[in-house]
């Protein structure tokens, strides 16, 4: 039992991870008689689930980004360290940050997961995944791209191929993608082109399993479906993709391979382990699955380390149902809670039962004026769905300033259509176009002379 | 005289650079009977002078850009061409974009200016300038990055000179930056570090003239200059930068040469002409000035080619008094308008009277509460200037949608002085900091085991 006098030295926790796991763990803790130091490689909590409308136009990175040390501003026992975690050693108790050694108590790892390509890790070039702010921005630059350069090709099956966007993965991202793209082609951009018509864009989504939103109640996965078909976009189930190169997806239908002329293909299928996940298992010697996610104790912890916690995306956590828990921000933020109150009870001498996550419901958007929620006991469709979609999300932005800037965004955007964030930045900005096929740029009528 | 029946083949205006000049001179002309081509390398309009704020984290990129093609979607006689030209031939009337020939009637060049170190351009890797958003992106990392590096330094000469924060040139860019990076030392994140007081902040505005905002009245630069010394700027007027390396600026005061010991220098000074500029010269033969500006006849053509015209900081108009017009974005709009209508008057064989510029007045933004606005016949200063400020610059916002959210962003960051936008992102983003002084790094207080 310890002394919980205030002239005690306090009990040092690190985190490791400012996304949800490692932010909800801090702020548990903000008020516990212990100093925490959170370390992240980026200055803010990203909140992920919305990435997909900054890579579509209709948001900016700062609407869904808050910075870490402000968030916990006003947590005067916890530090932020901006720096990035190269080694763990669970012996002298301390993380390497460069060669800065940050000595713990009590550990908690929650660095999250990054895509996967299944060891074809060459397709990352031709398809681009969503996983951080930069990620978003290089996919909304190759999809506004995609139209610019459509606009100034004559070969018309050139054209057609810059006009087709290939979303690979029916999960939650996936199904946002292809509904926001095939929005913004119908919608959007309607009226912003002279020489293509935007709505004969075509979005293809590609799932491999017998239907989209696969954690969802199949009766959902229909309307998600049918919502999609009515945007236009063409959802091909029980398809896998074999190979992926520059233009062209060569996809597997049954016995069927059949090849897609597309110039953009966007990444939504697999994650896997970040590299802490590695570490961690050469350190401590705990087992990992397949992924790479660490196979963690019914308390979160790591076997024969029980000061050390996995979180979030990177923790295996099976002990429920033999299913790993999804890797989703509700569970992170569940399983943060948790282990901070965990420490808490440890420092009063007394523990707690093991982590239960509690399924509060998935909930998907498509388009701009159709979700779908699953709360489990009730099953939303429509513009229901997209107002509670809508009001959870919001929600759960972390900071009200953003909240409150993200509402308006969307209220105006809902109500005009709208995408005033499609900029295309980045470093090869404007990356020059094959021309070859092109005919010299004639304006649409003939011309006559100006009598000055 | 032409005939203006419809069956007309109409005029061709190929408009280069979509800013102030550009892209008012396109919706002057969006009902007149001609063919407009809007060419720019990127695909949105910038609201240059709100630059800063981005620079600042205050606002994003996406606030202050509105898509080019969006702007002039309903103007169906332009078309919007995403590309570089990097050719005129003023015999055949065609532009290079890349190998594509866009030939036209009547040009209008608006490329505008970029930074120029004086023939420094090594200065530029030390000292960035703040022209584009990928500029406002940089200087918002290194301004941000070099607070966490303060976090981390425990050297307290490094760690000052990491908090020393250099402004080079007094002009509207400079104050503007000067106020709010003052404003966000001391206010923004006041609370977000646990190791440094973000108030000892250095923050120093050098120009070399006598007084800051030189084109203001003398008592608005009075007024200037007590406001930023209310907020803690260090202002140094008839100062020279002589030296400008990693860390270290030199500069020269009378006779006296200092060395200012600072991490982040920021660069408001000089401008040059763009590319086009010097294209220009070559290919007709036209007089450029010291700063590469094309010097222009009284009706904005340039000599011996009266269907060639030169609007906005592109162009050196001198013919109301002997110094040139200032490159602002008032004198950009006004001149575009202006060619706007004379190639409409043209048309029907009429002229117009020479251009004259209206000075409706300037005006410059001291931290988030404090602005001075010179109107010539009135003088603001305090609340009102802010408030005049905001207005003049949400009115002139292009689209709607982004005033709006500018406006709320505003509002929230006038009542919380919070700056939700201080992201740091870019390639490098953990730029390992020097670390050869740095001890272990240490937790606050002493660690307590834990009982588990």
């Amino acid at each position: 039992m310890v002394d919980l006098h205030d002239n005690n030295p306090p009990h040092q926790v690190v985190i490791i991870g400012g996304g949800f796991g490692g932010l909800y763990a801090a702020k548990a803790l903000s008020k516990a008689n212990v100093n925490v130091t959170l370390i992240d490689k980026r200055n803010f909590h990203l909140f992920q689930p919305l990435l997909y409308q900054v890579a579509t136009g209709a948001l900016s990175p700062a609407d869904i980004s808050s910075p870490l040390r402000s968030v916990l501003s006003k947590s005067k026992n916890t530090s932020v360290l901006l720096g990035e975690v190269n080694d763990i050693d669970p012996t002298a108790q301390k993380v390497m940050v460069g060669s800065e050694a940050v000595p713990y108590d009590t550990l908690i790892v929650a660095t999250g997961a990054k895509h996967s390509y299944f060891g074809k890790d060459n397709w990352e070039e031709f398809a681009p995944g969503l996983k951080t702010v930069e990620d978003a921005i290089e996919m909304r630059r190759r999809i506004f791209m995609a139209f610019e350069a459509a606009e100034k090709e004559t070969d018309p099956v050139k054209r057609q191929a810059l006009l087709t966007f290939v979303i690979v993965g029916g999960g939650p991202t996936g199904v946002e993608l292809a509904g926001a793209i095939a929005e913004l082609a119908t919608k959007t951009l309607k009226e912003d082109f002279r020489k293509i018509d935007t709505s004969e864009t075509r979005v293809l989504l590609l799932e491999g399993l017998d239907r989209v939103l696969p954690p969802f109640a199949p009766e959902l996965s229909q309307t998600a479906e049918a919502s999609l078909k009515a945007l236009g976009v063409d959802v091909q189930t029980k398809t896998l993709v074999t190979h992926i190169e520059n233009d062209i997806v060569t996809i597997k239908q049954g016995d069927d391979v059949k090849e897609i002329a597309a110039k953009t293909v966007l990444w939504a299928a697999g994650v896997k382990a970040s590299a802490m996940g590695k570490i961690l298992t050469e350190k401590t010697g705990v087992e990992s699955d397949r992924a790479g996610r660490v196979i963690v104790e019914p308390d979160l912890s790591i076997k024969g380390h029980p000061n050390i916690f996995v979180v979030g995306d990177l923790a295996n956590f099976a002990h429920q149902n033999d299913k790993p828990l999804p890797g989703v921000a509700p569970v992170a933020m569940q399983e943060g809670e948790y282990v901070a109150k965990l420490i808490q009870k440890r420092l009063k001498g007394e523990t707690l039962p093991q982590f239960k996550y509690v399924d509060r419901g998935s909930l998907a958007m498509i388009g701009q004026h159709a979700a779908v929620v699953d709360l489990g006991f009730i099953k939303l469709r429509g513009f229901f769905a997209w107002f509670f979609w809508l009001f959870i999300h919001i929600y759960f932005l972390i900071e009200f300033d953003n909240k409150l800037v993200v509402m308006i965004q969307w209220l105006w955007s809902y109500f005009t259509r709208n995408r005033g964030a499609r900029l295309i930045t980045g470093k090869e900005v404007v990356k020059p176009v094959p021309v070859e096929s092109n005919e010299h740029y004639q304006p649409a009528k003939t011309r006559q002379p100006l009598n000055v």
